[in-house]
């Protein structure tokens, strides 16, 4: 079956197959499904309030006896700089006119603080069997309580630098993110969008550095994906935009079109909705202001000035405002529900291996 | 053995592995060698005169009786644009002033033909097994010639569209070329860089598209990686960075020096050197004037301008501005004759095969 054994072992999973957790698109019942066809689902609470998260946990558990993972950002908070959110604001100004809405004043702030000590109350109590996070790691003595109850820990990389301080920092697994990956990179030590390394040159070179089992994301959408980043010495996939076009999934209709209607070299790596890179379908905003600019103010605070102008938009069936996050796989993603999509991607998967064995 | 055996019989080669024909950097002791491993070696022409080219095709063949492939350019000329040229230059100004050096005047500029009539005369006299083409295919006269004297005919794809293109216009072999890779990008039909996909994206989506086989090419540099691609559908692997250490290559002291220091973000897609888009190790030129600049002359003019600077920081041995091509594969390549490493490759891939069937 799986030629490599060791997440199936330490996940306490069927299959080593992991839905990325696409905060505000993965709902419980999609985590569900992949936890019921023997993958590892994924809830994304980062933009949760604890308590929230103590729902969607408790809600996800009533769907599933299985494992699952839950996720958080670590993300350095962003520092107030009205000067900043003011000329990004005023950059937006004629999108503003154009749709008829009055300039916000001051600029709109949101929140979004990362994983502390309430959210770590959180998961001692519901002690998930995974926990990752994006962006790094949390502080020692959070990360400390986390792995104190029992939780296996994974995060992301996008380099071998990246990986090697997750390893020595405690992560159990790597989730190797190639540069096909779509919604936000989680890098944490570089910030050069321009070398991020695809998963074909990145995986096999974070394999060959750390010793934790590495978990391919990033460009994964049929079992032929799968089956390739374990020729590349992954012990797993993580697999995200594959799963957008679900019934279960939270992905809006609009965002669905778009996601129908992509192709390869449909999506950039693009700063302009959230202050971080992130992969996301081409669309008016990352022509415009992107896909990079310099100017944006600090995570997640250009999302506050877009949501005036892009519920209008939106209003209008229009998508110009919108982190229409995608991969670059995205055109293979099937409208089935989560467990066929976990079926079909576990059976391509192996049929692969046979067919490789000749 | 091999999975896959449509270009073992197409091509007449022992291995579907292909040896990227890096201009320049190929010598047809590189290329014999790995035709005598069983692969399909090339020599890249696009820079040679007929001449030239008509004594590398019979010095490969006095190195070998196996199949082998020859390449050529296939872009638009560049229209002399004497402003954009001097704005180039200015640019590079203080470079010449810091290294002593006076600034050319006019701006000094090299000719690169593409394929046409006086080089497919050499094809139709040397009568390759295989002819290649970067940057789309010639016109269908030219392209007609090549294919009546029996050569099978391959050319570079770097989006589904491009490899649509391709077939349709003649060519036998797609190579679909994933962001991962050194050198010159294909892109014939497409100019963003930013989306341009990753192989692990890519090669799926381009088989599922065209009846031909594809090669896949990018980030290749082990079994590993030639095993991933076998699942990704690819007949083939083409293979360029992981060669450029060996003995019998072109590759200079101090790009040799940079490639063994290089890692997997260590390069970036840039414009800089040629006026094209090409992945390089990162160095001044990229950072300070690139990665991407929208005011390069149009390929490959800028190298002109560049070659003095890069003459005379290379004797204080700085490669500043040297186009130092690499792949994000760069540190996974090997010390070793170019047999070995295809040894060495071919033993990998199949060891993956064995090793996936459980």
């Amino acid at each position: 079956m799986w030629p490599d054994r060791r997440l199936i072992e330490l996940l306490g999973v069927e299959h080593p197959l992991v839905l990325a957790p696409m905060a505000g698109f993965v709902t419980a019942e999609l985590a569900a499904s992949v936890c019921n066809a023997g993958g590892l689902g994924s809830i994304g609470c980062a933009t949760m309030q604890p308590q929230s998260a103590i729902e969607a946990i408790e809600k996800l558990r009533s769907l599933t006896s299985k494992p699952f993972n839950v996720n958080f950002f670590c993300h350095i908070p962003a520092q107030a700089n009205f000067r900043r959110e003011q000329a990004w604001l005023d950059q937006l100004a004629d999108y503003y006119r154009e749709l008829g809405l009055d300039l916000p004043s001051p600029p709109p702030r949101i929140d979004l603080p990362p994983f502390g000590d309430a959210m770590c109350t959180v998961v001692e109590r519901a002690r998930p069997d995974v926990v990752s996070f994006h962006f790094g790691l949390p502080e020692p003595s959070l990360l400390a309580r986390v792995k104190a109850v029992g939780c296996r820990v994974m995060s992301s990389a996008t380099t071998v630098e990246e990986a090697l301080w997750l390893e020595a920092h405690g992560a159990d697994v790597i989730i190797a993110q190639g540069n096909e990956a779509g919604g936000h990179r989680g890098m944490f030590m570089v910030s050069e969008v321009a070398s991020q390394p695809g998963s074909l040159a990145l995986i096999p070179q974070v394999v060959d550095a750390v010793g934790v089992p590495v978990i391919a994301a990033g460009g994964i959408a049929d079992g032929r994906a799968i089956a390739a980043v374990f020729a590349l010495g992954a012990a797993g996939a993580q697999i995200g935009t594959a799963y957008l076009l679900c019934p279960e999934a939270a992905t809006p209709p609009l965002h669905r079109d778009a996601l129908r209607q992509s192709h390869a070299d449909a999506t950039v790596v693009t700063n302009v909705f959230s202050g971080r890179p992130a992969r996301a379908l081409v669309n008016r905003m990352t022509r415009e202001i992107g896909p990079i600019s310099a100017e944006t103010p600090e995570f997640p605070l250009p999302m506050a000035a877009l949501v005036g102008l892009r519920a209008k938009a939106e209003q209008q069936g229009s998508t110009d405002f919108t982190p229409l996050w995608a991969g670059q796989a995205a055109p293979l993603a099937r409208e089935m529900p989560g467990e066929a999509v976990t079926r079909a991607l576990v059976e391509g998967a192996l049929s692969q291996f046979r067919r490789l064995s000749g």
